[in-house]
């Protein structure tokens, strides 16, 4: 019923493979759901994964496909003519699904494709869909949907689902629509069954209809499914005509996509990379960042170097330089991440960013007067040098105020101009605050050091 | 249609409250979801939010109090006697709402809120609930559901799902079970709409049904719900009978809570807090993992302590301090949070352990190579000292290798352990990667300046 993927089965299915032994090896996947044929996919090479998929019936095969992690599909579809790829997938597909599969394809490649679909409807939708943008409702959409007429009764809207209902995979609403195409409501399959079949659909449906419009970004549908603990979600076009519907599934994939992108940031890595990618694509994700941070690193030694002769007098300074390094780090990170989450969640609260800013201030004096506290009597009771004593309490205080205000502002700034305020996470918040800080500590060193 | 939280909105809403205007006050909130209103009740204090929500119809008040914030909830049912309570929220919610909101409740009060609950049926449900693990299946499911035995046809099941259908707010599937309550299979509604109401279910159910049981683990629920593109999940008892079904909504709000908290981990932040909660809430958060940083870096001190004398003659090598502690903390966090997410999506793929962490040594070397010609070139031409120059770049290399493997290593221990994966990210993977740089790149140091 439910199927783990193991070394053994995996080992078992190659073996088969690699024997030719293709009624042993399609045994092994007939009975199993599509995502978990793609899982399998995934561990295979592109020749041992083709050697199955040939087996397969059109439908699953093409459900397979969507399944795909989208790099395999890509390699998967590359060496297929044009009129393969129209006739066992796209035209087996729902039209969001081919919308996105077509969407992948480069420009020719997708012409030749489309001339191919033999269903007219469904290459007009696939055509349709591929105008929007990716990220915005009308890039998640399908154009698979039940409309019945507000002014029909019952018998006639069962009827006329009837004859709609054969394109669909799923039903969850229908939606009511009056003769200019205008979304009016919605039905629920309950009140169809629970009601008797005169009434008239405009008198039992739903009129408090929540819907998005096609140009409504992909985050704010997945906020409002959430937000209204919504399964499928009506699309309209500027005239308030609906054109399709949004499920829940596709939001799943979005949320976990935002929220992967967001973790991604935060720890430095520049591409959606899984532990079981290749060495190549794990390195390729990971330098930016670190070169980044080595550019950062360069700067902090010209910011000490600068600082040389007071080193070299109190070497006992260069202790504590990995402290304030780190902690304007943490609290960086800290401050960032909770404005970003704050925002990807639309939890930001109704305060203006001085207030914002203000509360921040608060938390980073209270933070910052423990931490330094602490140093303080460590080093007072530990460290000969009173300077010193006064100058890392006095610096870790700074640090973590200044560290906190620049971790809130900045994201909310870059919120403001339309970037993602992710970026400001991670890396680049540590290394700034790594700069910053030092700075700081040699600076307030120097000024203590010739006072005490 | 779609409501949007604003300041004037709320300052107006406020202004009415304090001037008693009930009737006012209610006009703004009269059409919003109770999604919307709970928003509204986050922004106000807890007297200006009885003083609406005195004014809702029951159902509305009870749909309101599950979209609350959970601290919210327990504060705003502090007060309340238990027969209000149950009278009021408990007979009216979902079962598995219901069980949410006692499970809230102290243990006295909880007794004393079920003495009143008049469904017994659904003071029976809540029970059973009650003692499921709230994050297993059991604790997300709802027993509210439509099942039909195999052996009717269509007639008598649409008959028996009128008679049900009354106490469930949305159907999305019909479940089919045999005499002795075990279940057999699923009825689209499109199955229902198509077929001649002579046939059997039995004849027309899908057979092929994913379902959990009570124990699966939430995440695990989730994962599979996701994969399979599953808007319902029927959970079975160890007998293999139908107990309870549990929907995507509950499983969208599992999937942002684990993403959630495995972002709090990375940034360093040990509670779940928003923008806007308060300054206390938001210290007490970030205190815990800023306190360990501090550790870590008094630590740090210690270490470079034992080799003062070192830096006292070469001062120059404080210089490349920050940038070998922040590195390590960079490739350390970029490591444990690849395989943190890899767990999480159960994308780790079959390779073993000792695969990994060679593959792992592969990304490392080649980050390393890269970034220890850059920084060797960097202090050729810019540092006159070759001892210096020599050690920088072999301590990087170093550092990038221990925290690569160190960050890769650690997290899988963890999960081996079921301790949760994500707490060696962040502070703690930075903290000790800091030391143990700090370590590789003074004793490095030590030898090449003695060679030199």
């Amino acid at each position: 019923m439910k199927f783990e993927l193991t070394k053994e089965y995996l080992d078992e299915l190659r073996e088969r493979i690699a024997h030719d032994d293709d009624r042993g090896a399609y045994k092994m996947i007939e009975d199993l759901h599509p995502a978990d044929i793609a899982e399998i996919y995934d561990e295979l090479n592109i020749e041992e994964a083709r050697f199955l998929h040939i087996m397969l019936s059109g439908e699953k095969a093409a459900d397979v496909l969507i399944e795909l992690e989208q790099d395999d599909r890509e390699r998967f579809l590359e060496v297929l003519p044009g009129d393969v790829i129209a006739k066992q997938f796209i035209d087996k597909l729902d039209s969001d699904d081919a919308a996105d599969v077509l969407g992948e394809l480069s420009d020719e490649k997708r012409e030749e494709v489309l001339t191919y679909v033999e269903n007219l409807e469904q290459a007009g939708d696939i055509v349709d869909l591929l105008n929007y943008d990716e990220n915005s409702a009308g890039g998640l959409m399908a154009k698979e949907l039940i409309a019945v007429n507000e002014n029909w009764n019952i018998t006639t809207c069962l009827k006329e689902m009837r004859r709609q209902a054969a394109d669909i995979n799923e039903i969850y609403y229908v939606y009511v629509i009056d003769d200019a195409q205008k979304l009016k409501g919605t039905l629920s399959l309950k009140k169809l069954l629970l009601t008797p079949s005169t009434a008239k659909i405009k008198d039992i449906m739903n009129q408090d209809v929540i819907s998005v419009k096609t140009e409504t970004p992909s985050e704010e549908v997945a906020n409002i499914m959430d937000k209204y603990d919504l399964v499928a979600l009506p699309v309209i076009d500027p005239l308030g005509r609906l054109v399709g519907r949004i499920t829940i599934d596709d939001v799943v994939d979005v949320i976990r996509e935002e929220a992967g992108k967001d973790y991604q940031l935060v720890s430095g890595i520049t591409e959606n990379v899984e532990a079981s990618d290749n060495a190549f694509q794990l390195t390729r994700a990971r330098i930016p960042w670190l070169f980044i941070g080595l550019l950062g690193g360069i700067l902090g030694a010209v910011v000490i170097g600068v600082y040389e002769e007071d080193l070299g007098i109190y070497p006992e300074m260069a202790f504590f330089i990995p402290l304030i390094a780190a902690m304007g780090g943490n609290v960086g990170v800290q401050s960032s991440s909770i404005i970003v989450q704050s925002l990807a969640y639309r939890s930001l609260g109704v305060e203006g960013i001085g207030k914002k800013l203000l509360k921040e201030l608060a938390v980073a004096s209270i933070n910052g007067l423990i931490l330094s506290a602490i140093i303080f009597t460590y080093n007072f009771f530990f460290t000969e040098s009173f300077a010193l004593t006064l100058t890392v309490s006095t610096a870790l205080f700074g640090v973590i105020i200044f560290a906190s205000i620049f971790g809130t502002f900045v994201p909310l700034l870059l919120e403001k101009f339309k970037i993602d305020p992710a970026l400001a996470t991670g890396p680049f918040i540590t290394t700034v605050n790594d700069i910053m800080g030092l700075f700081i500590y040699l600076m307030i060193g120097r000024t203590f050091y010739a006072m005490f």
